[in-house]
This record gives structure tokens, C-alpha cells and sequence, in this order.
């Protein structure tokens, strides 16, 4: 701790000595303004060796950056993708050189001719105080341009290969989040909760302090009070169906002792700039092991989780005159979805409950998107994991979020330990969903007969990353 | 650092888990046994997507590479360099592409397809259990392989690349080390000093606990108790001509308050295993800074270093009969040298003093290797820091060991902050050598009258690692 | 940190397993229940020389105490007092032999004869698992007590004598309070705050975040969550008037270096059950030190501070007809002062304060208490701590509770480190009030010319606790 | 930790200003010198109301106490004795009071007045940085004069009133001490070690660092780097009957896991200042309980002692030609012990066991001081715990002070948590040695039969304080 703040000290002291040597060359002379600028200093950092010409080029050419419009971020990310690739040249000599020669030292050379310059430029940008929070909120900049500018593909490949690599599983830190953590922390928390907002400092209290919650996140060291994810639990004695049945403000919290279950009911990434780095995996289990070691009585670890896609893929379903999933005779039923009040009406919901919860087991059994995948992205990630869908919740979550996503549906997936490699292997190479009997059972009514749908190329980074909330994004449960 | 712990605790449990599911695989059946059956682990790791057995099977894989002999490691560096190369297929798919395309998207390609696939297996191996450290010691091996087997070149480029992105800079802790300082650190700096060897506990203590003593380490989060490299600092009221004015045992220590001079008599780096992953100039530009800020009073920073490489050059010169530096008469003096106890008599000590002082200058400021660099390690990596040479110290080190390097001799580099920049890019980039004045006078009775040597490509890794002792590196001072 | 709740979960299982002997004697059959149960518990423990079953009675008897209702609470104080005072017959014999002999050892053996055995009680009742929490609150119950009863004085002699041993000032960290702090102890600095309310997380924010911004706590190591005092410090280029120069939502924040003078805006007492155990005055010098040597360009140190007891104190004037201290004219003009829009308007409000003025300066300057001391039981803290008299403002503070209980006036204490010895034997001992020159001339239009009152006997331990809010109390500021 | 060091600089700084306050009092004039000077700040002291003044004296005072010589120091003491006890006439007037009123108030007012001055002066002496260890030094001085001067008898129990109070167990932390913990606080270890020297770092080493070995301390806050005692702990299959089988070099570390047996083998107080304020009962019964905890394996909790009375007792009875203990034939056989080789001839040393034995029994069961206490002060103090005495070791310990003290034995205290209770009460009540059957059936040779001795008073605060080695005490084990 001290360590840290006292590095940062260091590197802002060492820093404003080389921007004082930076600003010996007068800028009007010789510096060019603008993008052009920026691009002259790229090259100057990469071609530097000092070290502290080098943290003060890369402070100002990060500063720089951030004060770029986003006109001009874009312009920059382009040039990134233009003007910094690999020189051409040393490639297309390495490239000739390798075909003759095949041998392991022209394979490297053929190697580092082809990394673009940028990735050393990134790399040297990290060497800025606090350099690595800018390059994630830079990536998260080219995230967003991405799908419009296909050419920033190879630049994100390269801030991805980077991201890999610093944060890497192995420097990440797992700190409970409780009552006790900074308030600086804390307020993140509430910043960054995706999935079940938390609205002010008490209702944070409530899910931090009382004897049966736990929080948990990842911390990488160099962004030490900002965490990458984190997962709230609370500690049951049952698999809870609702998210009221956690959430209500005037439950009555039990011991921790006498807790059975620990239920992960809300999973938020915090960086949006390192989508696809994936953490998630790794904190539920880790989780997982730490709650067993210090509450040795649980024995049961399920996720009570949003279903995201639903809402959308029955729409399309209701519309679709030849569905396999949907009769006539449901499609009738649940046209009184389209009237939000629909759930006022015991009749109506108990109907509606009749035809959605088939149409639900199919959604996770039976559906796939067009390249094979299963539809829901939460589903993918736990599944991805080696959890199994557990159990199926009508009217779940009432919310007016949930009731627009899933028609208030939520989901449990199991997360046993022991399953947790067959599982995925069943999942990650047969595509193959592992749930529990009563949920298969649920497609006894159903339409029509079909063989289990072909494999698909699982993508093991696959987070469920695809909606997008205040920035960041919820990732699951 | 609970964090660390916990971490630990749950990477070891998640790892066994891991295993048993390898043991359910029968390995008398599938597995081959030695080298042929670690390729396939690692294989397996390689084509894995579980986490779980991901971890398992790095575990086992590092576990079995610490078990196999010399003989054994050495195959299995060779199996890295022969079958762990890129997929030549894919490569030479990718080459084709390229050279019709030239797109970003091609480059990409072609540059993914041209990493060794050993590459990513460092990478999964870096998820076990202490795995780095592993990693660092295997690397400690391929070094000590690379200069009878050059085929191993690729592997340790991809070693060292991988290092140097996950050691980083920017996740480097300095922490001072003092006598409040964990045993289990401490003797670690016992073990690991490499200039000045500290023989025991009370040595150790004269050099930490004394109010005019100093000492800082750089750390990285994952080998929290491991230092990577340290710095020994005196505090002292003028710049110190030999290595006794600052380990004397009867010394009297000074006030901090009053010291004007910090004084880096030994840096040690730590890991043979991260060699030319440079940490030696940040860490003496951060603690400038950390004593400047204090101890305000401190207007002084050198060192007081070894000259490692001057004896065998001056007997290079005594031998050659057209030496530009030494004159016949020079030659004839410094046959003394040969008798060792030529310090005890004093006029012999003078005549040598009067012959040995300005081969000293020429040795530092116009000695150069074949390929045009300065001589000494040690100048190199301080002049190459942004020192400059400040005194030569006749007999300042009267040990038998720098009786044998330098027939004694030491000297002083001082780091001004000022001018850090101007130095460094002077003998970066015009292979110049800064020193103070006096020192010039020294050549004086030069023999020759030269131009300034051509300029040499300096290298920017090189740390002065060309000796070494029990396993690791004096680095300097 | 580690160590204490170590620690106290120790306590926990050793203090259960001697529960558990005590569960072992029947207690339906030997121990009497309510009041009478608790005196043989304490005797039991008086006499009790195991430790375990020693932890386990101090926890059984202070869980009683907390269950009682306040009627026992206050029949087991008066237990304490009536049958826990010193053996008659010890204490007798003890005076005898000192009458004959007036050894030392005599002395000692009056001395310990006379010692009350609620002493010790209460000596062992701290060994509990948080015993010392309890113990203060039970203090707390007892203050409440004593005015009404008497008796009840020597037993809060003893329990103050303890405290003043176990709260030496010794053992008490000074702590930061910052943004970085844990929620659990910032609930409690809004929670404790006295003078200026927080009103919620995003007050506290603002008290505490900004970069001109400072607060700080005494901790006692028993009491590690909890603290004993608090001051909230503003960082300013000029002494403020008025509290919401320094509390307004909308103000600028400056940098910490560019202030020049600290002010002291809040100072709030923790524990009702440790009145009288005075920390104020050292928290106040170490707070300057501790600003002094982080930022060296601090040269002044400043309270703004309420009046509380000033509208009394000229309610009384004003109806007096033959005040010292204003004139028919003046009681005529301050009438203004009982609507409470009298700030509404210019013209009153500047009549008002041009009688009011002289007034605030005579309340301090020369008014006294029946037996000689200032009134005012903020200047008495302050004045007492060394501090000077530097400005009164008008309308420093118009919220309803400044206005009721002074009119809005506030005034500034000045900490000058050189003059606070000679400032408080002033007024310690000469009970002299050591003011600026210009509070001094605001006297000009004195009616009477008298002389300075006489000398009271300062009362080193007041702290001026008079009034109570919310089961705490505001101290001074 | 930062808070401490925090707190000390500021004392320091207020200190200091304090000093120059004093400083402006010309000594030479009204200071009287040397003792008459100390005599008079302590007055100073006594009626100073300013901390900050307060602080410098309190410094002072200590700062000149630790320059005197020893005379000196003890006309310190004498001074403390004669002229800082209770005010004679208060006193007098006190005890009048109480005599004709007997209320509350004349009690308290009557404990006050007979409260000797120095207690005052004592706990404003703590106030000077480190004042506490100034203090505990000063009592160390205080214990070492009283048996010489009786009259000092009632300094000391003023010094032990106050240092029972701020040496509450309460304030103590239990911190492990292993090869992680910092070489300052190692460094007192080796020192302080009583029982089994420890030679030099390698030793320590080896106690503390194996998975096999554990420590202990008590610290106080206020001596943050200074324990107040420690135990050492092995972890081991069975009960030792030696102590090489737990100290040898060579033996093979077992895994933690494994251990059955907790073996205190060595428990050691630091502060001999600290005499008579007990830590020990409480260490050893933490320690069990954290052990269980973590190892819950473990099953026997015994320590592994010295018999530091026996050789003296045995002597005794060798010479008493009425033994009750010894037959004229036991007697000749003792003899051997005499030549200091006795046990390099085998069939003497079985001699000797068959003779000493039964005679070591009686020393535990039936052996009885002057006063009817236990003669082993060892016995006394793990007996009086609540331990039972499980097994006698002959040749427990050939070192060449254990076959001094006590011709090698050793002997095994058994801590079974359920019996403590009982254990303690049978000794403390009753004066019962609770011995293993198998320590009865030795004394089967029993020359008499004699009943039980009668009661003795034991005293609880006896902690075997009866020899002394460099500067401490052997506590037990």
C-alpha cells in the first residue's frame, strides 16, 4: 500500500523532470499541433531510450489524448491502425529470408518483424503514471468504434494481446467487500453494480453488512482501488426463487452458521475497456472455495440470474407463424404479455405461466442462434463455466428492467464442484446444455420432435458481454 | 497480503480438484511416460479450455520439469525449440494471404500465425500455483543452455518477451528494507548480494539498522517475499574513496540529518532467471527521489563501484608490445603488479599509483571493446543510466577479489538529475563518455593523440551481466 | 489488526467453555435471580482466582447489566455503591495501626484499605470480551444517574479513576479520517458528529474528499472501530467568518498547498461514558503538528467555533434593569431580536449588531459565572487549552440552532504554538482572557470601567460538556 | 503502525517546545541540582496544569532518572518512598471525616487523601515519549534494591498498582512470531529466550521457521516492537520425554498436519519490570485455543519443563540424616551424582534412576516449602494454571545447567482444557497436586505414610520469578 503510493510519488516526481526536458524543445518550432503532434511524439517515445524523456513522453501523449475530442480519438485509433503496424519492409525481408532459410532464429525475426509498432507503443504508454487506466479507457474508446471502423480490428487485437498478458489470472487479487472496505471502494461498488442496482449508501449497507451477505472482487495491483468484477452473495437456507426473497429490505438476516446455500445473485464487470479479458470463471470458483473453507456447512452453490435474451427471442417466436415452440393456442394466451399490467390478474398470469415456462425450457434447451450457439448470454457464460441450469422461476424479478428482458423470468445454474470440468466439457465441445430433469420435463408438451441441434464453435472468451449499461455492463447471474 | 494468501490457498485447492480429474485419466494407458509424456501435457494444455484442469495440468507439468536432471531439462528446452514453433501450415497460409492482401486484417493474421505456440503454453504454464517462479527458474536454466545450444535463442526470445511484459515496470513495488524488515526477506538480501558479500545476521545489521543506512528493493506482486533487485545505500558527509570508508566496523554513523552524499555501493540483482528484464535504473532514479524527499539536505548521488573488467585489460596492454596506453617504461612499473603484496611497500605502491591512475582514464574514456563499446559492465550500465564518470579511486578496495579484478581500484559515478537526460543521450547515441574533468586530465602523458572512438550501437538492456556469482549477478555500483 | 480479532475470538471460546462451568452449578437452586443474582455473580467474581471461569462471570454480569431495565440499572449502581465500597473493619484497623505507626507500609495498607472492592469488580468486569465497551456505557448510565443521586458519585469517582488510567493518553493513535477510511467507521463520524450535522454519505463526502479537507481521530486500542474524538479540519487562504464559507456545497476547493491557514470547524466528543477523561487538547495540538509538517506553508491555526452560551447569557441582560452591560438604548434595540426575521432586514440587522457587538465582547472579556469562571463553556475549552480570543463574527452561522442559542454569532480561537503556555497559565491561573486588541476595543462604549474580576479556580478537566444531543456531545469548535 | 510512529513524532515535536519553555527558566539560578533538582520537577510536574509543559517534564525527569548512577537512582527511589506519599494532614483530616461520618463521600474522599503523590506522578511521568519503558526499567531498578531497603516495599506497590492497570490483559495482543516477522522484533527473542538459549540466527531459524514449530507473544501497544513474553511451541506425534527430541538439529520436520501434540517447551518473560503483573496463565490457554483451531488434529496440549528445585532439594535431603525421603541406601547411591560424569557409566545411571525417581515423585506430590507452598516454583505455576503433572523424564535434559539444577530431569505438564478448571481449583483451594497415576505408583517405595500436607495459601500472582539470568526470567516450561 504504502509501497504503491509512494511509486506513484516517484514516477510523478521523475515525470515532471522529463516534461521539463521536453518542453526545451520549443514546441512551435519544431512540434506539429494536433494529431499531427501526437504522431510525432508516438514516434519519439518509441524511438526513445531514457527513461524519464520516455514516462514524461508518455504522460503527454496520454494527457494529450484525453483531451482529444471524439472526432479526434477516432483519427488517432486510425492512426494507430495506419501509420503503426509493422514496417513493411523488415517484414517483407523476413518474410523472403524464412522461406529460404526455415530455421527457428527466422521464424522470431519473422515474428517481431510482423508485431506492429503499436504494441511496443502501448507498452511504453504503460510506463505513464497511471498509464494503464488510460489505456483501458482507451480500449474502451476503440470498443466503441469498432463496429463501425473494421480496420480498428488489428489495433484491438493489440490491446487485447496486452491486456492478456498484465492481467493475467495470476496477478489478480481477491479481497472481500464489506462494511469494513474503504468508502472510496465501496462508492465503486454502487458506481458499477450492473445487474440489481444499488441506489444509495444504505441500501449498499444492506447488501454488505448483515451476517448472510458476502462480496467479493478481483483487484489487479496496479489499479488498486478500482476492482476489475465483483459478485454479491448471500448466504440461504434454500435456493431462493426471487430476487425479492434476497433483497427484501425487511427480511430477517440468519447466521452465517446456519446458512446451507450461497447464492451468487449478481455479477458486474467494472471495466468496460477489458471486455473479453475473462475474470468471471475464476472469481465464482474462487469464491466458491472460500465460502466452503469458511463455512464449511454449505453445500450448495447456485447463481439466481437474469435471462436477458428472453423477452426478444419469444417476441420473434409469437410472431412466427411456424414456431416449434409456440401453438397457436400459445401465441393467443401470451398476447396479454403485451399488456404490461398482465401479472394484476391471477387467471391471466396462471395462463401465461402454463405456455411460458415450456416456451422458456426450450429457449435454453432447444434454442440457438444462427451460428449454434445457445441464445442466452448469461446461460453461456455459466454453462461455459460448468454450472448447470438448475431451475426455471416465473415472475422471478418484477422489476420493470426484468419484465421488459425476460417477462420477469429468472434463473438458478447449480455450480457443483465436482460437475464443474464434465460440465463444460459438455458444453464447451458437444454444445450440449447440462440442466436439472424437472426442466427437460417442462418440454413434455413439446411441438414437435427435433434432434439435439449440431455443435457449435463455443467462444470460450464468450462473457456474456452484449448489452451495455452506464458504461460498463452487467455480466450475469 | 491476506489477499495473496487467500489466493494461494484457493489456486491449490481449485489445482488438486484439477489433478484428480487428470488421475481419473489412467495414465499407464494413454500417457507416455518421460519427456514424450510431459509433450503431451503439454499439448493437452495448450488444446484446454477448462480452468480447473487448465491449472492442473500447468501444476503437473512444472512439477515434472522440476524432477527431471540436466540431461532431461535440456531435451525438453529442445522439444520447446523443435515442436512448440508456429504451425508452419498456417504460417505459410498466412504469408501467402499477406502477400496478395497487405490488409490490417493480413498483417494480423500473419503475425498470430507466426507466434510460437510455446508462447501461449508459458503463458497457461504462468496459471499454476507459483508458477512464475517456476518459469523464472526454468529460464535461469535456458541461459545457462543458450551458449552451447544457439537453436535455444528463440525459446529464450520468447521467455524473455513474455517476462518482460509481465515484469513490467509498472507493476514494481520499491519497499524499503531496513532492519524492521521480515527475516524471511533478509535473508534472502544475505544470499543474494552479490558486490559486497554480507557473511552473517550482525554484518546484515551493520548495513540496515544504523541511522546513515539505506536499503530499497524492487518487488513484483506474484514473488511477494522474493526481491528482483536492491540497492545498498550509505549516508555520508562526503563522496567516500574506498570501499573501507563505508563498511568499516568501528565507523561511527552520522545523523541522517547531517549526511549531504548518498552513496550506492552495491546493487545486486536477484533473479539469474530475469536477466536483461532491466530494473537497475528505475530503481536508482526512485530512491534519488525517495531520499531526496527525505532527507532535503542530500545535494550528492553516487556510487562507489567495482571495475570489474580493468585487470584483465591492463594485463592485455602490459602484454602488448605497441600499446597506445603504456609506455615501456609503464610496462615495466606495473610488473609489480604481479607480486601480491605490492601494496606493502609504499614507493612501489606510488610508482604504481603514478602508471596505473592514467591507464585507468584511458581504460574508461578511451577503451573500447571490438564492437566499439565502453570496456567496463559496470560504466556501461551507469554511464548508459546517465552517470558520469566522477573519480577514480586508487585502491579503494583492497579485497582479494578486487585486488584480482582491478588491482584494487574504484570508482565514483555521480548522478545528477539534471543532467541524467543530456548524459544518457550522449553515450546512447554518440557513445560518448561523460566524466569529470580531473579524469580527463589523467591522459595528460597520453601516448596518443586520437580521435574520439566511432559510435557503437549501445544496447539498452545491457545491465552489465557478464559475471557470475553463486548463481546470480553483481550488477554494478 | 490480525492480532486483535485473534484475539478476541480467543476470548470468545475461552470465555464460552467457562460459561459452560458455570452452567454446570444449577443455578435454579443456588443462585438468586434479578438483582441479587447479579451481587453474587459479582462477589463470585471477586473472590474468583481462575481465569476462565474470571472471563466468563465478567461476561455473564455485564450481559445481565445490559438486559436490565433502567429502574435495575439504576439499583445496581446503587448496589456498587452501598455494598461495594471498602471493608469497614479492614479499613478501620487499617486507620488504627496508621495512627500508631505511620510506616509507609502503613500508609500502603490504609491506602489499599481503603480502596472501594467495586474497584477491582470493575477492573475484572474488563476482562470480558469487550468489557471496556460495556463499562463505558455503563458509565454513561451512570452520569445520567448521579445528578439525582448523590451516593452515586463515589462510584462514578472509581469508575473515572480507571478510565483515566486505561484512556492515558499514551495509548491513544491519532488516525486520519478519509475518503479511504472504512464505511464502518465513517457511519460513526456521521453518526457522532455534534456540531455542524452530516446529514448523509454525500455530506460526508464533501467533509472529507475535497483536497482542502482534513479530519482526525483519536482510537483506543480496545476500542479499534470506534472513535473517542474527532476534529474536522477546512484548509483556507484567510480565517472564515462564517460556517458556510467553509461547508458551502458550491465553493471551489483549493489545493492543499496553496492554504495558509487550518481551521478547526467541528470538534466532537464520541463516548458519553468517558467524560471528563479530556483528549480535546491533545488531539488539537497534534492535528497542528501533524498539518505543520505536511504542509509547511500553514501559519495559521484557527477555530470557527459556536457560542452556545450566549443568547442565555443576554436574555438575562436584557431583562436585567441594571445591567453592567447594556444601556435602555441597547435592551430597546436587541428587542428586535425576539422575531426571529430580524435578519430579513438591513436596517435593523445593522442596529442590532452595533449593540450586540460590544456586547459578545463583554460576555467574554468580563462576563463570569457565579463562582468566577468565563461563561461561555467553548471559550472556557479553548481559552484553557492555550488558545487566544482572535475575532467575533456576526451572523457566522445562521442556522436555527446558531441563532436560538447565539444569534448566529461565532468566534475564532487562535492556536499559536509559541503563546499557548503563556495563553493558558493566563487564564489557568490568573484566570485572564487572552483576546486580540480589536476584541478589546469593541468594549470602547463599556458602561461601567471595572476591574478585572477576580481569580477562579479554572477547572482543568472542563471540556464544556453542558449540554447533550442525541446521547453525545458537541465540544467546542 | 503508521499511527504509532505517527503519534511519537508529535510528542516528540511537542515535546521539544515544551523543553525550550523550560529551558527559558535559567536553571543555574532557581534549579537546584541533582537530586534536589529531579525533587523539584517532580513537584513541578505534580502541579503543572499545561501538557505541553507537562510532556517536556515528564521527559526531563526520565531523561535525567536514566543518567544517574546507581546510588543515585536509589536515593530516587528513597525520595519517591519518603517524600511523595500521601499529604500527612489531608490524610489526618480525611480520616477524621470518615471516623465521625462514614458517608460515600468521606470513603472516597479518605481513599484519595491516602493515595500516595507518587501514583500521580507516576502516570504523568507516562506521558514522555516512551515513558512506559523509562518506567518498567525504573521498576526493574526498584526490584533489584528492595530486598536490601525494606521501605521501598510501598514505591513498588505503587508501581504495580498502575502497571497492573496498563498492563491489563484486555490491552495485550497475541501475535505469532515466525521467520516472517521482522528481524527487530527476532533480535529480542534471541535475547530474551530463558530456558533453551538460543545461540544465533541459524538457531532461531530452526525454532521458528520448520512447518513443525510455532511462537508466541504477548505485546503491548505501547511497546509495539518489545514483547512481554513468549512461548515456543513443537508440534509432534507424542509426548517428548527429551528435550534434544525436540531441539536436535538433524531431526525431520513432520507436516503440521500431522502433529497430535503441542509441546511448550519453552516459555520465557521479556520485562523484567514486569514482575508479578501474569501473562503467562492467559499465553498459554490463547495458544491452545488458536492451535485447536488451526489444527484440529491436535489433541495434547503439554509442555516439556524444567525442574529448576530439584538438585537443590535433593541435596538437602542426601545430607538429612532423618530423610524422609531418602533411605541410607538411596542416599550412598546419590552419591554418584557428585562426579559430574555420573552417567557415561550405565550401570550407575540405572542406579540412579532406581533411587531418584521415587525420590522426584515426592518432591512434586509431598515435597512442601516452609509456608506449605509446592517447591517447584515451575510446578507452581503451570499446577496453579490448571495443569496436571503428567510424566517425570529422567535424563530429560543433559545440558550441563539442567544436570545442575535438577541432575537432567524433565517433566511434562499436561493442559486438558476440560480439567483446568477443576485442576486450578484443587491447587488454589485445597494446595492438591493433580499428578498422573503413574507419578503416584512411583512414590510405591514411599518410606512413610504420611496424609496430605495441609493447605497452604497460594499465592496467584507466583509466576517462578526466582532465579535470574541477564536481566530476565526463565518463566518456565
Amino acid at each position: 500500500m504504502t509501497g504503491t503510493s509512494f511509486f506513484s510519488d516517484m514516477v510523478q516526481t521523475i515525470t515532471e523532470r522529463g516534461r521539463k526536458l521536453l518542453s526545451f524543445t520549443p514546441r512551435t518550432e519544431r512540434m506539429p499541433s494536433g494529431l499531427a503532434g501526437l504522431e510525432h511524439l508516438c514516434n519519439m517515445l518509441l524511438s526513445s531510450r531514457g527513461e524519464a524523456s520516455g514516462m514524461a513522453l508518455a504522460a503527454e501523449i496520454l494527457q494529450q489524448w484525453s483531451r482529444l475530442n471524439d472526432e479526434e480519438q477516432r483519427d488517432f485509433m486510425l492512426l494507430l491502425s495506419g501509420k503503426f503496424g509493422p514496417d513493411s519492409d523488415k517484414l517483407d525481408k523476413a518474410i523472403n529470408t524464412y522461406r529460404t532459410e526455415r530455421t527457428a532464429k527466422a521464424v522470431l525475426d519473422l515474428h517481431q518483424a510482423a508485431e506492429p509498432r503499436r504494441q511496443e507503443l502501448i507498452r511504453r504508454l504503460n510506463l505513464a503514471p497511471s498509464g494503464i487506466s488510460t489505456l483501458v479507457r482507451m480500449r474502451e474508446k476503440l470498443l466503441s468504434l469498432k463496429a463501425d471502423t473494421p480496420d480498428l480490428e488489428a489495433v484491438d487485437a493489440d490491446f487485447a494481446h496486452l491486456f492478456a498478458s498484465w492481467f493475467n489470472r495470476g496477478f489478480l487479487l481477491l479481497r472481500p467487500i464489506d462494511w469494513s472496505t474503504s468508502a472510496h471502494i465501496l462508492e465503486k461498488i454502487i458506481h458499477y453494480e450492473a445487474v440489481h442496482e444499488i441506489g444509495n449508501w444504505d441500501e449498499l449497507r444492506r447488501r454488505l453488512a448483515p451476517a448472510d451477505r458476502r462480496c467479493f472482487a478481483f483487484f489487479h495491483p496496479q489499479l488498486a482501488d478500482d476492482p476489475l468484477i465483483f459478485v454479491e452473495v448471500a448466504l440461504t437456507k434454500t435456493i431462493p426463487a426471487t430476487i425479492s426473497d434476497v433483497l427484501d429490505e425487511t427480511r430477517a438476516p440468519i447466521q452465517a452458521q446456519d446458512a446451507r446455500t450461497a447464492v451468487f445473485y449478481s455479477i458486474s464487470n467494472c471495466q468496460v475497456g477489458l471486455r473479453g479479458i475473462s475474470f468471471g470463471n475464476f472469481l465464482i470458483k474462487q469464491v466458491v472455495e472460500d465460502l466452503r473453507r469458511d463455512l464449511p456447512k454449505l453445500d450448495t452453490f447456485v447463481t439466481l440470474s437474469p435471462v436477458p435474451g428472453f423477452a426478444g427471442w419469444l417476441a420473434r417466436e409469437r410472431r412466427n407463424e411456424h414456431s416449434d415452440v409456440l401453438t397457436p393456442e400459445d401465441q393467443a394466451t401470451l398476447a396479454a404479455l403485451d399488456d404490461t399490467g398482465w401479472t394484476d390478474d391471477t387467471a391471466t398470469t396462471s395462463a401465461v405461466k402454463t405456455a411460458l415456462m415450456p416456451a422458456a425450457a426450450w429457449y435454453f434447451l432447444r434454442g440457438r442462434t444462427g451460428d449454434g450457439r445457445a441464445i442466452d448470454p448469461v446461460a453461456r457464460f455459466h454453462l461455459g463455466n460448468g454450472a448447470r441450469l438448475e431451475r426455471i422461476n416465473f415472475l422471478g424479478d418484477r422489476s420493470s428492467r426484468a419484465m421488459r428482458q425476460a417477462h420477469g423470468l429468472m434463473v438458478n445454474y447449480l455450480y457443483k464442484l465436482d460437475d464443474i470440468e464434465t460440465n463444460h466439457e459438455a458444453f464447451a465441445q458437444r454444445n450440449e446444455i447440462v440442466a436439472a430433469p424437472l426442466i427437460k420435463k417442462l418440454l413434455r408438451n413439446d411441438k414437435t420432435v427435433r434432434s439435439t441441434p449440431p455443435p457449435a464453435k463455443a467462444n470460450p472468451k464468450d462473457t456474456g458481454h452484449d448489452k451495455n449499461k452506464a458504461g460498463r455492463k452487467e455480466l450475469s447471474s
